[in-house]
């Protein structure tokens, strides 16, 4: 058995990409897998009628300065994204079609789309935009846009968000250790403290 | 000049008592003066279109069980509370009224309610309760109750709270280091270090 932390992300999520970059220093110290469980970020947050940070203006007002000062403090490269709020329903179909179907060049997608919302503020949301990233994951876009069409890719993002929710998802990013559920980045330090105590053996 | 970090804070909030505990070493630690705010978190909450956790079951649920976890990890004492959310408007007029009035006995107020709310999950909106919480700080609950209803403590509170709005505001705890802002007890970590780069000299 080995040790194993869930995460739960959408890459439109900017404080998911500043856990996708702390995350793994966390499992290599901890001997522990990384379980990469894409969602789509808003439906999860409409299914647990919760809201996004976009909705409330003084909360977006400080998250734009928060997450800038939380870049720095991880020595991430962070550009604001000016599409943002984007609908990033594509981008993670293609993300679940690749865990499925092709999962060698799945760490290149999620590392491309990350890097172009949040280390260049890129629109993913836009056909061409989408397919540019594609091509700079290596990837080819005809294919994974056929992917992301297909009927069981999209099933699967959607049941794989809907079960999320059911475990208590309600915003990303959400990890798991065992059954102990975390939300932010900001809880990355007790998911270091819950793999060392508990292991997180699946 | 002196350095300062200021409070934003109602007793009601349970992450506001955290960075209650935690605030006093890191502002001694930079030498820095601690500016009390109190403000009533609804009515900001409400001003700023924010929305309180407790509204969303998924994330409260979350919350009992970080707020247990963080606790721990700061070694605070911690008390889930049942009447939870709590009105807090005579406490936090009481608190308002003291800093206008007997200042000398604002910190035995704020260290009685806080206790009682969070280390000891007791109702503040409980009259009955409230006077014994009052003689519990040492302080006469007659007194202070009147304080509580002088119309000049009633708009104190309600005009350092629309303040708080009109700079940002949108939860507790907020910290304020000239003029950045913190919104979080997890925000502590930058604080002390805008407190070492910046100063926050008034």
């Amino acid at each position: 058995m080995q040790r194993a932390v869930e995460f739960v992300f959408d890459v439109g999520s900017p404080y998911s990409y500043l856990a996708y970059h702390a995350l793994p220093a966390i499992a290599q110290a901890a001997e522990a897998q990384i379980v990469w469980q894409p969602i789509l970020l808003g439906a999860a947050i409409r299914a647990s009628a919760n809201h996004s940070p976009f909705e409330v203006p003084a909360k977006m007002r400080w998250v734009e300065q928060d997450l800038v000062r939380c870049a720095l403090s991880l020595a991430v490269a962070f550009s604001h994204n000016a599409h943002f709020p984007v609908n990033t329903l594509v981008a993670m179909r293609i993300a679940t079609g690749l865990q499925m179907r092709r999962p060698d060049n799945f760490p290149a997608w999620v590392a491309a789309a990350f890097r172009a919302m949040w280390g260049e503020g890129r629109n993913l949301a836009d056909p061409a935009e989408l397919a540019v990233v594609i091509g700079e994951a290596g990837l080819d876009d005809r294919e994974l846009l056929a992917l992301a069409s297909d009927q069981a890719v999209k099933d699967k993002l959607r049941s794989d968000t809907d079960a999320a929710v059911s475990r208590g998802v309600f915003g990303a990013p959400t990890f798991f250790v065992g059954d102990q559920m975390f939300w932010g980045h900001d809880r990355l330090d007790q998911v270091a403290r819950s793999l060392a105590q508990r292991g997180g053996e699946r």
